[in-house]
């Protein structure tokens, strides 16, 4: 098969114009890449193997696995150090950038010994700023993800039964979302965040800070894995936060709804509402050329108005953000944080998730994914934003 | 609550105690970890920060977050350059070992610059070669996946329908392995390989060769997780290759079985067999003391003798292992390998899999997870090793 189908072709050329476009600006001749969502997002298809995208704007698939793709520009290699001999003296960089914040050490160091001469430098950068902005197509694959993320949701009353635990639940609600597509794979950079399927928290279990560097916690089900369901009972007067995986063709959109069973109270209530509020005035807010801090600064400037900072964004342990760039990865630039030094652009996609934990209760607030509009924020992730009842 | 309950001590003395020996073996001062496989196997738990171990056998988590972590041995810091002044002056290591085939390249250079007057060396080898041994404590939680996999495998048949797809019967298993306490996440070491909760091979599909290093390959649902499952309808006459998630405590065994619908042929029905006698074989061979690359050669000599060799680990790409060590991570030492350099030990847990490829059929032949004892191995996954019809 050709390793870029037809109809993606112009969609691969023009990410590929934009990655040199970045390298020619930094001064960069070329960047290898070998990170699956990077080789995604330059290919289309995930293989085992390198990308070399040059400043001038050729880009040569080195693969190793599987056999079988096709293409002018693919090259079959069993090992790295084929690919200085293949390039050929002549087109050896003078300046390479490689994955430093992705690769391994000894991955690294391996692959400077490919270009003996060049002078290497940190590709991550470059490719978190271009993939940071969407083309219509990705924000296209993303809204089908909307879609079927909408769909799943809309089954979750359903599958309640009463006396059901938070990992009973959460397990119907894994097998609604795989159902309706969902490829499950919940792509995270970097190692320190792990997660399966998304996180369901019910109740008190949302106190339980984790060590991962999501939004919400909970203690989990086993030690290995600290975080999400730990196996309590769905009671009266809880909430039961859903914030599971919406990856349906290699994109992934990011949504938390909010049920209750019973009556919650009057805090956590209000606490939920004022996040809708939050959406609401960010929406309008967020627009090219605004600081991603700025988000931030207006997030908490409503949550102290409303006197309720104490239980925003977790209660012992707090989330250092409300928001993240998503698309092939969960946790794509820009960050909506306090000392965040994004600029929101047109085509950021942005999951924004002011949240709160209240005691006794669990989690409330919402999570959307939005496009960034020259008008504003455009949500892809359309569903009844109020806390529905499960019964 | 404490890092360490008092039940997990004298097994983490224990570990501690083996790194600490080989770290004196090496030469290396101390070895500093990140890596959640390696944290939670030097602490019982998953955490975001450090542990720190000396040859001399003491141990210090710094920990990020959670917070509320207690232990004499537990430090709080922001960030990795707080542990040099918190070891002190006097207690920096003349030679630190870091996860160089873990951690990134720039995340090993900012721990580099914490040891500044250090020799720096990889401690990887360091962790995966103790790793490989498991303790009696480990074993016994690898039994437990073993029964709770073997009990989710004995309810396949039963969701079975006429007129599914590969992908409903996977989602049905999923649901059943969930249901039993599978965890979900399938830990793999190395940035190369990826899978969501297993591989279920139907029919044509086995044929198409994966990016991945496993045994078997399959098309995916999807360019951006291209194994497994393609969705196509399990037809009569083809084989279903079962081979999903056993982890269930953070440890996890690896079994694969094969169903049929209908009649599936001579050939088919030849090779399963043949890979039950390899495993039997296998299993009076593998002791401690026996090279990892003579299981693989016998294992070619009986295929060979039986002229099954062109089906053997794929047709169109072939694997180069037939199995893997297997505890924390899918892929742990020893390697089953023609290359393999491994010695078998005694408390090795090894996965073997000799599987075959049968055109227009589907895969064949069984996976079982053993121990290697000093009689030979001992199954830790024991199901029937039959092909069985569904119906």
């Amino acid at each position: 098969m050709n390793i870029i189908p037809l109809s993606m072709e112009q969609e691969i050329a023009g990410r590929v114009s934009r990655i040199a476009g970045e390298l020619s600006a930094r001064g960069m001749d070329a960047i290898l890449l070998s990170d699956f969502a990077n080789l995604y997002y330059t290919s289309g298809r995930v293989f085992c193997g390198y990308a070399y995208i040059t400043a001038t704007g050729e880009v040569t698939y080195f693969v190793k696995r599987p056999i079988g793709l096709e293409g002018d520009n693919v090259a079959y290699i069993r090992k790295p150090e084929q690919i200085a001999e293949m390039l050929g003296a002549g087109k050896m960089p003078g300046c390479i950038a490689l994955e430093m914040g992705r690769s391994s050490f000894n991955e690294i160091e391996r692959l400077k010994k490919v270009f003996p001469c060049a002078q290497v430098v940190d590709g991550t950068p470059v490719m978190n700023s271009v993939r940071a902005v969407k083309s219509e197509f990705e924000i296209s694959k993303l809204k089908t993800c909307g879609i079927h993320h909408e769909t799943a949701y809309g089954n979750i009353k359903k599958v309640y039964r009463e006396g059901m635990t938070d990992i009973e639940l959460q397990i119907e609600i894994e097998r609604i979302l795989r159902s309706e597509g969902c490829l499950g794979q919940f792509r995270i950079a970097g190692d320190t965040m792990e997660l399966f399927m998304g996180n369901l928290l019910c109740g008190y279990n949302a106190e339980t800070p984790s060590p991962y560097d999501f939004a919400m916690g909970g203690g989990g089900l086993d030690e290995s894995l600290p975080v999400g369901c730990n196996g309590s009972l769905i009671r009266p007067g809880n909430t039961v936060m859903v914030d599971m995986c919406g990856n349906f063709n290699g994109y992934m959109t990011d949504m938390t709804r909010v049920f209750r069973i019973g009556e919650i109270g009057e805090l956590a209530r209000k606490a939920h509402s004022l996040s809708i509020t939050i959406h609401h005035r960010l929406a309008t807010m967020a627009k090219p050329g605004v600081e991603a801090k700025a988000l931030y600064e207006e997030a908490m400037k409503i949550v102290k108005d409303a006197g309720l900072e104490e239980y925003f964004m977790g209660l012992k342990q707090k989330a250092g953000f409300i928001g993240h760039g998503v698309g092939i990865e969960v946790n794509e630039l820009p960050v909506i944080a306090p000392r965040s030094r994004d600029v929101l652009q047109a085509g950021n996609v942005i999951a924004l998730e002011p949240k709160f934990v209240i005691p006794q209760v669990g989690a409330v607030g919402i999570e959307n994914t939005y496009v960034v509009r020259d008008s504003g924020l455009e949500c892809l992730t359309n569903f009844p934003e109020e806390i529905q009842e499960l019964y």
